[in-house]
């Protein structure tokens, strides 16, 4: 990482843009050849990540077409910078003109304004999730090459929403319903607690969870570029994101020694606890991190406030706004983990890539419900 | 960050060295000059973190005396890199040697190994958190250097071990006990149980917080280079770290959007459950952040593990251990805060040193004892 | 820099695309907030370096209109990324068709495609000078940065042409012919020699000389971070630099220490020989840097070459060429200090910003043509 | 590269220590594990450079005993961070007492004093050429590497010094003789000149030449990466150089096209002007690179300067000194090539570590004597 809108440091993904500027973007440096991408490879993760998804979501209606600007040629990856761009085709900056000189409580506006002396208030402008459009966009490059190069497998959904968590994780489920949902049984229930949040004009947060299936063995670079710090930055980087956990997480707090650790048998690990990282390297168990979204601030409960001339204030958010942001970060969640596993895997190919490969032990590492 | 063992862009720290090595050291680079540093000056903090300092620790006597080898002259930072040493002094490798052959459960033998195909078994080699010694050094600048500048002040503490979470918290307390707990009516039944957790050969997690006050508004840089990201990651880089939590952390997932943000009054925020982090900027409130600690995996109680030729076998981890390993990382906690910090100080300078400073509506923001 | 098509560490400009692609675009990141930009701003520079301004340059003609996509709200750079597009509008790309299977001699054809084992031969794809274009657009806010915060002032020309170098240098008439060319006096027989070659199909290499006034002293990171080292980073990374050179260059080889050394009296310097750069760092001298530039190896004249079967054939370069490329370089001179300059400015800012600043003594430092 | 003192992004070496201060050292990161390294190989190279080696070199003893700090188990690296330091042993401090306060001409003390407010005068400090000891060392490690994974060997030589060009380039020669003069029929009358020179107190600049044989093709990033721009770089922060050519060098200013491109037979590259290197990416050819290193300025012709006063004085260097520090800067040169490939073959791995090897078409590249 050199500045601070670029992510990765082997596969390095540069965004740009606005929520109501004229596009959003990103250049992916450092891509390896030959990968394939096409404009319509985008489309899939980019419509689960979309608004106006469902009822539960923001009304704004984004197409997201993505148009490739340059490092594809005849339908490969050629090295070179490939660019990406979306043009914003639906933003209503009328909505946003009132809270031009008021800073929103909950959000970047106070602090914006603060550091940089000036701030786009169109949307929320650069702080707004929209960003995320294109991380999930640059994802799609990452997932594909680590599906193509390793079989890994990346998979992301809501663990907790509100006072609810999933009582069994079936993950088979999780894309058939609108709140990436792994348990079937609950969803009448969550549905109907979301209707109510949505006429008081509130929101919730939530928790998310992410595993990847099939990671090899060696990824991560001690000591500060381990891979669950690496993953640990992706994540909270994410709008919204509080907290984040790998493996068992806050629970080791009250764990002990005996029946924290992964013992090993011939067969290979006996438990997953620690999420398949030890000592800040993948062991080639199933990597498991989880992230904890804060509500969204921007609600129809009028709120307190200053304006930009020091004056308090009452604030209602109007536009368009989701009642849970925790949903629509569930393919988000994914994409940062394929850009923190694609940038290591170029990055441990540098400095390892003569080291001769050694079958690690892994023994079957079912999807353990019961920590997640 | 450009290498895996360099922290920070700006004030960058390069550590090196092996637990049973002949040194441990440190190059800080990008320092500002004029500072004031003397070598008995990192005294006091690597006391606080070395080991031996009580029978909840391991009994390795470090000296750690520091000597340094460039980047002062006459008392003072010229703007050079500052290199520190320290030499091992107390390394009894044949501690070690019979698990040179084995990979210790819950621990980075297994991954190091499979990465690099080779490793330094003694004392756990580079993942041994005899590194953190350096972190805690380097940090020792970067708090004189914040609290010159800018009044900042940064105090972690323990905020949960095992079934324990302190009634109140005392900050001027937490000095005066070797577990750095903030509760002192809950000392003697604390020490009862780690006792017995040492009797018994087992280690217990635990849970940790830093807060800094005085911090400006206006440090971190959106998107990538967001303040709590940069905190997630150099948190969960500390040894055995797995969880990271920024202001009111996982429960923000049963918040409401309505009870969460904290809103703004002529005096200032109302409250502070963001943990003085806005959009990833310093909103000038307090800032507070947590760890979870997973329990040593170095105990008495024997476990099932594999050695290099892939056999099964049992192993017992003898050598000098903590029973709690989140004990001693209370001034390493304090350190990685005060590196962000110190990073982000310089680089907000960077960037925005024109801008006119604005005064932020900070309201007294009292430690608040609920959420933490 | 973290990835290969990023300049700069503080003021980061990641520049996209391929000659004949859709369009190329920069995405500038660090930017100071608070600058005054707008479309027409990139207008003059990018003419200066434009293809078919007169009939010793490329026919293409580019239009080069530039969209602001990002970064940029009111007028005013807001502290985000600044994203910069131009289409690409009038890429012939069927005149490259022949040479899709052949490597053109002294181009990157060869080394692209054995790196990548891809490559865009489309107008020499993205090792086409047409990647400058962006260079010289993000070097246009540098300009103006460094001029309304030091009043630095930025110059380059064309200080030799094939057998010919100025006899004089009169920097007020360089902006007043196509050749770039301090010395009226020759600009006949030059234009004369010119037009030989142009008919004879071949091509001619140059030098260009580029010169920095007002830059305030202490610029620069030793060890491998100084000014000049990065001004040796940039200008070769010009498309056919081969050598680059700072204040009197080469000569210093047949120079004794008495004569080099520029010696201080109470006015200030007496000479400047080093070109304004000591020990890495600016001494508030005028920075002076050249570079030589090979001839393009587009011309008329048929050479031996391979293909991709790895079989010899002869190719002629039709297309639309410069029979000296030198001269279109001298914007982009320019455009490479700035951003050198610019980056280092607020480098120096970050580390040695509470510096108290310190009068340098520099004596009248007139242009001396004596050795330029 | 990260910071001012690290070389390298993927083979990172950050240096640090004083001229004068109790050590030089430095932390090699990224080094690919399992590579053979004891402490006495680091002496070869290390007297190559050393002082006091004949009468025209300065007559410190540098006796430069590496000790392996770090990173190296059972004399292999294991890929964490190697640490080697080396204590001065011969600091005179005394001899520069009375320069404290005066800035000597020609040296860093006018521009370190100005950016950082402080400096260290003993020996010039950090801007002495003593830590270039620190990049032999570490590319002793860099020129293993690349011998034994590819064969790459790498030589320098004196190609200029004073009016002296070499009449034939003997490079058996190179090291038979302190100069590393490669034309032994000049010696006698070369020494001569120096021996005069060194009695009148005065010294004289040099030009250096180092080739890298070997070299696979696809080394090298474009755009801002390229293999050139990070040679010129590496170069160019060499202490006292003052310019770069790749190949032909200034020399390409004066040829036309048709004359400089190297075509291609089926046996492969008919020339090799372009130093190995197009587009920024090697071709296979032997690479090839200058420098003009500027004549040392502590000399014992007394010169005019200043004080930190601001007053006129007359300052004479005495100490030890070189009377052309160009003779020691050959096994510099020849570090900093390596660092830069050995960076470079990890960069490639990263990204094009997939990329099926396509076998270059190299003709026999026998040295070519005419053109350097």
């Amino acid at each position: 990482m050199s500045a601070a809108n670029t992510f990765g440091r082997s596969f390095c993904v540069t965004t740009f843009g606005e929520s109501h500027g004229p596009a959003i973007g990103c250049v992916i440096d450092g891509c390896p050849p030959g990968i394939a991408i096409a404009a319509e490879d985008f489309r899939h993760d980019l419509e689960r990540r979309a608004t106006g998804r469902s009822r539960f979501t923001s009304q704004r209606r984004e197409t997201d077409e993505v148009e490739i600007l340059s490092g594809v040629y005849q339908g490969r990856s050629t090295g070179t910078p490939i660019a990406l761009l979306i043009r914003n085709t639906d933003a209503r900056s009328k909505d946003y003109g009132d809270i031009a000189l008021s800073f929103r409580p909950g959000h970047a506006d106070y602090t914006y304004w603060h550091k940089y002396g000036i701030r786009d208030p169109r949307g929320g402008g650069r702080s707004s999730a929209r960003e995320t459009t294109m991380r999930v966009a640059a994802a799609v490059i990452a997932k594909r090459y680590l599906a193509e190069q390793h079989g890994i497998a990346i998979q992301a959904w809501l663990s907790g929403i509100g006072p609810y968590v999933p009582q069994r994780i079936e993950r088979g489920s999780v894309e058939d319903n609108p709140l990436f949902w792994p348990d079937p049984s609950q969803l009448p229930e969550i549905e109907a607690y979301l209707d109510g949040l949505r006429k008081s004009g509130d929101s919730v947060g939530a928790r998310l969870s992410v595993i990847a299936e099939n990671v090899p063995v060696g990824l991560g670079e001690p000591i500060y570029g381990k891979l669950d710090s690496d993953i640990a930055m992706a994540l909270m980087s994410i709008n919204a994101v509080k907290a984040v956990e790998i493996g068992d997480g806050v629970a080791v707090c009250g764990q002990r020694g005996s029946e924290h650790r992964d013992e090993l048998s011939a067969e290979g690990f006996r438990s997953n606890r620690a999420g398949g990282i030890l000592g800040g390297i993948s062991s080639g168990q199933n990597i498991l991190a989880h992230a904890a979204i804060k509500p969204t601030s921007s609600i129809l409960v009028p709120g307190q406030t200053l304006n930009t001339a020091g004056e308090a204030s009452e604030l209602v958010t109007r536009g368009r706004h989701d009642p849970c942001v925790g949903i629509r970060a569930v393919p988000i969640m994914e994409a940062m983990l394929a850009l923190v596993l694609m940038d290591h895997v170029l990055r441990h190919r540098a400095q390892c890539g003569g080291v001769p490969p050694q079958t690690p032990r892994i023994a079957a590492d079912p999807f353990n419900p019961e920590t997640h």
